[in-house]
């Protein structure tokens, strides 16, 4: 489905490509034109010779032979050309941009079939209709700005709506955050979220790929192809986080309209996104906030020291991250009490390690050595610094930058000032970090990836069934009920894990099962269906004398016969 | 405590101005200048004749009569400057902007005090120290930026910590937000969050004075202060948001650390804010938007249409809204299918209403008249419109504008492309508009707004206790235990409601309570004390043939002399 004509094509042609940059055939051209693509690059436009200081052919048949090509132009024209440039240019990447598909009617939707079926006979990639493209390291295929930073080591962006992704980035580009490629798939004709994640999982090497996959989601049309990929990736050492919306009622009933969804049960994405580790967002700023946080070396623990000039932020991020299960563990001893006599008076290195308003970029850099060199428990550190005005500061984002480079800690970088220091905050971005503006939602996010679990293992190791047993238990049941050892015998014979029981008949078995297994225990009559309702259960038993008394009421109950002995256990 | 010389002077000094303006001297005076303050200036500083061409006088002595002093001088100096100026200038209003104080040390609490000792003896206003100073509509005595823009029906804003009050205002100006005034309290020496809000109250006429406060604190010194004052100012018609830092533990020591707040227990916290009427925000960020909120018309009821060009945002904002217990009903009907007409094909009206990429100003406007007019079912609006880059927005930005002055129902303009249409969303905030870039932190910080409820009333009516009949039941108790009967009569002379409940000896009296409370019932023993252990405990009766089976057997339970029969509550 992917191949390397669509990802590294060494010509493109935009069909219907325009002058007016105001159209999507026009600024899908200037897109390419400014992010300089190497290859040759021609143009189809039926009136002009020259689009943009492009060479244009009238026609798609006087095109040369052309690795990949662009279609900007009317929905009931996009079958023809892509029979021609299949059968006659040796085309292997379409993208598709035009609407009027299956996302409009069924005569689009059947138009769209069409077209994949001359496409995939041809072995060659389609990524659209209904979309704004496809960016990567090789050409900016993508009719949409922003273009963001490019970088290898960047975010890997596929997202199920064309709009949505320009907003992402557009929450993202402010931040920092670079990209090595993006893809928006459209009505997903050919290529979906699930097949990209595919092909970026089994071309993943860990070190070369980017590290960072982001998905926005409407649907799930190939959940256990998205629950093996993204397991996959996290696994070698990617870090996937994914917003997957449409998950209320009404959320649902709008995914549906916006790109015909049928609604995935919002427990079973749960589930899927856990079981993978895929961490789950609700926004873009969140989104954008977690990939953020994948961009930084990955904390050893919990323990987060919080490197303020700043009160206020400080005990903001303080109850973030305490909510969020991260610890901000107490700092003292001679070290700590060492790294205090460098800091003006007045400044505290409790965590918050606070060293004033006043504090400088060298105390700065006192403050992160001990953080990485001398206090073992911290494991990452958060640092809090902005301006109320008075004087630049680009010494302390300097020093920052210098740090970051040389600590195993993460440290992450909390720039609040982005009016007061707008230009320092730019250079820092410049230099390829990142700024989380807000502490709290900082905070949010880190605890947020922080929780998220390890994938599931690939292996899943199912027990052992013993059928035969189970199939004796079951033809052995007389009336539809099974006595309690026949039901012990069922859940072992089935390899699932149960509470220790036992049905006893006299007091002084119960009293040995109590000794064997401990208190608290569970006492319930064996004999009544509604064991509850003639007082049958009895809960929480800690004590011998509880056994005895309770062993002596329960066998008076009507139809008791005897009493089953348990562990107890929560929800028992 | 506050006086109009604080608030309003004719005249201002400031005492330490420098022409260096990275010095809080220099710049508080740069703010004054450049906010053009319209009383007289004057400056102190021992080596100058003129500072930023303002005279200055080498002694506080030499200074002529002046209303209002801002000191940003040295700890030490700072007692006797005071002493000159309430005692000789008829200064009425003191900003100390030095830190030193009780912050620091107890040589520096004592200077604090004494302080305070001579401006109250003077009847003089003290704000500080250590603060950034005090913003308002007469004068910027601050030494910070962001200068906000000013708006008598913009944000009044109380911070106990500078730097926040900043970094917060960093966050606000961006979105749109105007600011009627700005305190600091740094210390609270003398005036505090309290009793500025005490002020704020005192002197608030609905439509006249700013409608919204904003607090940022870390301690709530006078909590029935804070209780009376902002529940005051919410029934009046002002709405209040607010940051308390510092709940979880360590963040208890972070705060504590940081402006020496004792805790205050975040459960009392909590039940303070919700019987105030207070939103409570735990971030910058949210708290800029729920007063980005604020600054709309209140929705009448719960039910918001989305309008939007992009379903992505649609969909999540869905998700939000409907999350946050907000509804957005199903359009539909015959003024829901004229709407239709006027949109492009394959727009929807459903709810969100999408009226697509290609959606034009001409069609919003038609899409908000249907809103606001023809579909009574809706309270509120939520227009969401960003843009890929293609061309300018002018149009439809504008076109909101007008409707927002024109429509009763509140418009919240969510304009994500704070890149592609920078220019554009500047223009809109130019025009007094406020965005909101993220559609997931609007719909949250919408729905926490929503949910908020109104203060409680303000006389509380607590119930007549008949002191003589509680005396009565208590003197009778004979062993301790209290049968039934008597907790009814102790409940009822207490004058605490209770659910309605009955003693029967016999099936025909616990069928008659059936009949004349209905179901669900409770039916328990009277007479063993461990009700549950012994069975006598039924919850859930439902129909008559459950009254006489469970009657016959709670019966026959040891002890037991008569059932209780009760309503069936939660918690039962």
């Amino acid at each position: 489905m992917i191949n390397d004509k669509l990802l590294n094509p060494k010509s493109v042609v935009v069909v219907g490509g325009y002058d007016d940059v105001a159209k999507p055939g026009g600024k899908v051209l200037k897109n390419l034109l400014d992010s300089n693509f190497e290859g040759d690059l021609y143009v189809v436009n039926p009136k002009l010779d020259e689009v943009q200081g492009i060479k244009s052919y009238r026609s798609v048949e006087e095109l040369p032979q052309v690795d990949c090509a662009i279609l900007a132009i009317a929905a009931k024209f996009c079958l023809q050309t892509v029979e021609v440039l299949t059968g006659n240019k040796e085309t292997g990447g379409i993208i598709i941009l035009s609407a009027g598909f299956s996302e409009e009617n069924e005569e689009g939707a059947e138009l769209e079939r069409k077209i994949v079926e001359v496409i995939d006979n041809a072995g060659a990639s389609l990524i659209g209709p209904n979309c704004v493209g496809l960016l990567n390291q090789t050409y900016a295929g993508i009719f949409t700005t922003p273009i963001p930073s490019l970088d290898s080591q960047g975010v890997d962006f596929i997202s199920g709506s064309g709009a949505t992704a320009v907003f992402i980035m557009e929450s993202a580009v402010p931040k920092g955050l670079r990209f090595s490629s993006v893809y928006s798939v459209g009505n997903s004709a050919q290529i979906g979220v699930e097949q990209i994640l595919k092909y970026l999982d089994e071309t993943y090497v860990h070190g070369e790929s980017a590290p960072v996959k982001l998905l926005y989601i409407e649907n799930i049309d190939h959940p256990q192809m998205l629950y093996k990929h993204a397991s996959s990736l996290i696994r070698k050492g990617a870090k996937i986080a994914a917003i997957k919306s449409g998950g209320c009622e009404a959320g649902s009933r709008a995914a549906s309209s916006h790109t015909g969804a049928l609604a995935s049960p919002d427990v079973a994405v749960e589930a899927l996104f856990r079981k993978a580790g895929i961490v789950r967002c609700n926004g873009r700023d969140e989104l954008a906030t977690v990939a953020s946080i994948f961009m930084h070396p990955v904390p050893k623990g919990k323990n987060v020291a919080i490197i303020t000039h700043a009160g206020g932020p400080a005990v903001m991020l303080t109850d973030s991250l305490s909510n969020g299960g991260l610890e901000i563990p107490h700092i003292e001893g001679p070290k700590a009490e060492a790294l205090l006599e460098k800091l003006f008076p007045g400044s505290s290195v409790a965590n918050p390690i606070d060293f004033l308003a006043t504090g400088t970029a060298e105390q700065l850099g006192h403050i992160i050595d001990a953080c990485e060199n001398d206090f073992d428990e911290i494991d990452a550190m958060a640092v809090i610094f902005g301006s109320p005005g008075l004087f630049p500061v680009y010494d302390v984002y300097d020093l920052l930058d210098e740090k970051m480079k040389s600590c195993k800690k993460p440290i992450y970088p909390i720039l609040p000032s982005v009016i007061n220091v707008k230009d320092e905050i730019e250079h820092f971005i410049k230099k390829g970090r990142i700024n989380f503006p807000d502490e709290v939602t900082f905070g949010d996010a880190l605890s947020k990836v922080v929780a998220t679990e390890a994938p599931q293992k690939e292996e899943i190791i199912l027990p052992k069934i013993d059928t035969l047993a189970v199939r004796e238990v079951i033809d052995s049941a007389e009336n539809g009920y099974l006595n309690p050892d026949s039901v012990f015998k069922l859940l072992d014979a089935a390899g699932i894990d149960r509470a220790f029981e036992r049905v006893v008949e006299n007091v002084d078995d119960a009293l040995a099962f109590a000794n064997e297994f401990g208190y608290p225990l569970v006492m319930k009559v064996v004999g009544p269906v509604h064991k509850s309702d003639v007082g049958g259960v009895v809960l929480n038993v800690t004590n011998e004398e509880t056994v005895r008394k309770e062993f002596d009421r329960l066998m008076q109950i009507k139809d008791t016969y005897a009493v089953l002995m348990g562990e107890m256990l929560s929800g028992t």
